[in-house]
């Protein structure tokens, strides 16, 4: 049936159609239509919605992100049906049923969810399925190679490319910050993408962009890190693998993790930007995605193995995820500590122990060092000064001011302290409290949100010491975290709880 | 944040925000927000679409289907913030990782698909999870009362009640529409709930609309069947066990059908109008849902014990299959067969012999014969004009005309007849293909459309002998059914395939 276009501002890859029109073609509110826009030769599948009155018969409201596949404008004429089933539903059945997915029918849901041919319930079908049964190394290579093909690649006439990737769960990880100035002031090229927070209280793409922007199509990441050695942009904003980015969101509510899934993301994100030496850094511990070292282990053989299929060599590292990396959480904090350190700063020893060890690693498989040396050779690049002077060009590359230091940054101006009751031993530090207390502050969005922690687990305080401070932009955020923390219990003192105590006693 | 009320005409559970807003709240497109109209005492969630020009900052599109939720008029205020993680999330993970849920937990995650709580994608998650790891006997019992629970029911004061139900996959099932008649000119109540077509060419809802309107609330449906013993009404419009007709939705594009969740789905409807005796009619062929005997017998076993858990007697039948009951698909054709049996029409054999064997069964459940007298009984209450009288007062409660007759129906106007290629025998008329011309005709949509088939499997046919006539209500369904007839192939003459004879013969 043919229809008339109506451009409507709502961003979805959806349409719009009147109830009596959908009636005609046969869908209902949420059905699959196809839309042909003869003239262009374009055509495209769209989730529909259905109104009496906001548009007439005989009109199809076309929503945002869904012109892009048809190229059509106000008032052109558009071929409208009941979409056919789309095949690769054949291919999610069959891995419901224990089935194993060949080469090409990976290829084919890949691509059915990067242009949203498939509907949210159906990826999720998939992700279910692939959770549920699991995914072999095959099948795991398959879907690495179709996130690839299915999105933009960088093309570098050189070799080698490093790249670096936490499996993450611990707070406060700004080791990327230290990382990437350190191997790109070696001389090697590391093109590293890297994500918002989603559970968490800042990705390194949040951090980053307190100094500078991050969002580049990845012509850009590529010229850029040729120009400078390295870069840390926004992989959300490139187009590399961005099945992986329609997964994760599906995934999140659920907290799925589902193996072959995370392997393939990572290592689809590091082909895709044509890594071929790859530092994994598995952080282990209670609160991490890695409970145990076997568990660790067994991930990091499974990247080594994936990687070998790929022409990509991976070593991986176990590091300690109980506590967090450093004293700070949130975007300006973090880059505050972060700084300080590339300025000369010792502290904190965490921190520079944590990044030196992973860049270490990456100059020994580069050649840049000899075995065993890679740990000196970075900590020279750092305590020259090498490693601060290419983060400021590469924070000018980005668009920012190189200029910026640990002492011009300021964290929110609403602040509370959060002091030992009594005597004792910081007993217990919770993570995902903390988390939780950062992001009802105001991290990542409001970029000077976010907790110092002054006595790590384990610390020795005397009653009045400051524990925590809490940093927020806004006063209604500090209040609402200050309400939080009494429920939550961040921090115990030597068997004490705070919340247990007079509340004008905690205060 | 407070924002003010804007009704939009959308048909689905979701709201609109500004690009803006949605960010301030930390929502992107599709999550869920929690709206709470705090005069009113009322709250929902939904998910949210987002635009940059349709509404203003600080406003909040209301969609229709959102406001019965919620009760806000334009201009008014709501308070909206990114909506907690439903709980059932936690039990459909449970279920993903192969654990069985409790009762609450089956009762939570069913009310959330019914309010819509949960995303489409996380009902496909618990679907397929329950594909994938089943559902035992405790958890089908669970979801059974879940459905029962989360809709209306219908509370007869006298017993029994008698229902029936076809598990599907055949086609022409025309049988619900002699088979209430007869139980009801028993003396016997039979609240009939059914289904209109989803993958056939007609459910008995839409049968029955060719005669009298069929969407009645739940009140409707209990208060004309305590007047005239029986009703036939569409399911779809009772809110009758709602949840199964949203896991039905979810179901359909990835072809499942878990057996635990059919056997609740149907189960729950039955229990739901408060039968206490309940005939199943499971087919059994090729093309239907159950493949050979041995499944069929299983599958009863399971209805039964279902049955006996609930309170509820139940017996199945297992039916043959593999042909069409009687010669007719399409609503108005269908109904015509099935009033001139009621009318005194000793044709077709297969559609009679099915519905007396059913409705025999129910007559001999309830004590209204005999042992091995069902059938007897109920072929006089056929024979005797019983049943057409019964279906005459159905059909005029229902507010149809209750003077119609077979003869004062007509078929579409446009036809065609296929007829046989050479003389043979009819050795293969395929189901699959005869309902989707059936469709292409137009059917149910088109209540004249459909197929009649004259010559069924095994019959001897002599050159030129119709074997199929097509019916459309309009010319270019028809002229699309006839070209879809020559891919299809619906029927097979002696082992030549009509498609590959010289399509001049053929027509």
């Amino acid at each position: 049936m043919k229809f008339s276009v109506k451009m409507i501002d709502i961003a979805n890859k959806g349409a719009l159609l009147h109830t009596a029109d959908a009636r005609k073609i046969r869908v209902r509110d949420g059905d699959r239509v196809q839309i042909i826009n003869e003239e262009a030769g374009k055509n495209a599948q769209a989730h529909v919605d259905t109104t009496g009155s906001l548009i007439e018969q005989g009109t199809i409201g076309i929503y945002r992100p869904l012109n892009p596949f048809l190229g059509v404008n106000e008032g052109e004429e558009v071929e409208v049906r009941c979409a056919d089933r789309p095949r690769s539903l054949t291919h999610i059945r069959k891995k419901m049923d224990g089935g194993r997915l060949a080469k090409d029918e990976m290829l084919q849901v890949t691509r059915d969810i990067v242009d949203e041919t498939l509907a949210p319930g159906e990826v999720t079908a998939f992700i279910t399925a692939s959770y549920i049964n699991g995914l072999d190394m095959d099948e795991t290579e398959y879907l690495t190679r179709a996130m690839v093909e299915t999105g933009d690649s960088l093309q570098f006439g050189t070799r080698p490319i490093v790249d670096k990737h936490s499996i993450g769960g611990v707070p406060g990880n700004k080791i990327s910050l230290l990382i990437v100035p350190i191997i790109a002031a070696s001389g090697l090229k590391i093109p590293k993408t890297s994500s918002r927070a989603i559970t968490g209280a800042g990705g390194t793409a949040d951090l980053m962009e307190v100094v500078a922007p991050v969002a580049f199509p990845a012509s850009e990441v590529q010229r850029m890190t040729e120009k400078v050695g390295g870069v840390i942009v926004w992989g959300g904003a490139t187009n590399i693998a961005p099945a992986d980015d329609r997964i994760i969101t599906y995934e999140y509510p659920l907290k799925i993790d589902a193996r072959g899934q995370m392997l393939a993301s990572v290592m689809a994100k590091k082909m895709a930007v044509g890594a071929n030496l790859v530092v994994i850094d598995i952080p282990v511990g209670r609160y991490t995605k890695v409970a145990d070292v076997q568990e660790g282990r067994k991930m990091a053989r499974e990247f080594m193995e994936l990687g070998e299929r790929l022409n990509m060599r991976v070593e991986c590292a176990l590091s300690y995820g109980e506590s967090l990396v450093g004293h700070t959480i949130g975007p300006i904090l973090e880059v505050q500590e972060a700084l300080a350190v590339l300025e000369g700063k010792r502290e904190p020893h965490s921190l520079i122990q944590k990044s030196l060890s992973l860049a270490g690693i990456a100059l020994e498989m580069a050649g840049k060092a000899g075995p065993g040396q890679g740990f000196a050779v970075a900590e020279d690049l750092l305590r020259s000064g090498k490693a601060l002077e290419k983060f400021r060009q590469i924070i000018e590359i980005q668009g920012g001011d190189p200029g910026v230091t640990a002492d011009s940054l300021t964290p929110g101006e609403h602040q509370f302290v959060v002091r030992a009751p009594q005597d004792g031993y910081v007993i217990e530090l919770h993570n995902r409290s903390l988390i939780t207390i950062a992001r009802t502050l105001g991290s990542p969005q409001d970029a000077g949100a976010g907790v110092v922690v002054h006595s790590k687990k384990g610390s020795r305080v005397r009653q009045g010491d400051p524990i925590l401070t809490f940093y927020a932009d806004r006063a209604w955020r500090l209040q609402s975290a200050i309400e939080a923390a009494r429920t939550l219990m961040p921090v115990v003192v030597e068997g004490m709880i705070l919340e247990r105590l007079p509340s004008e006693r905690w205060i």
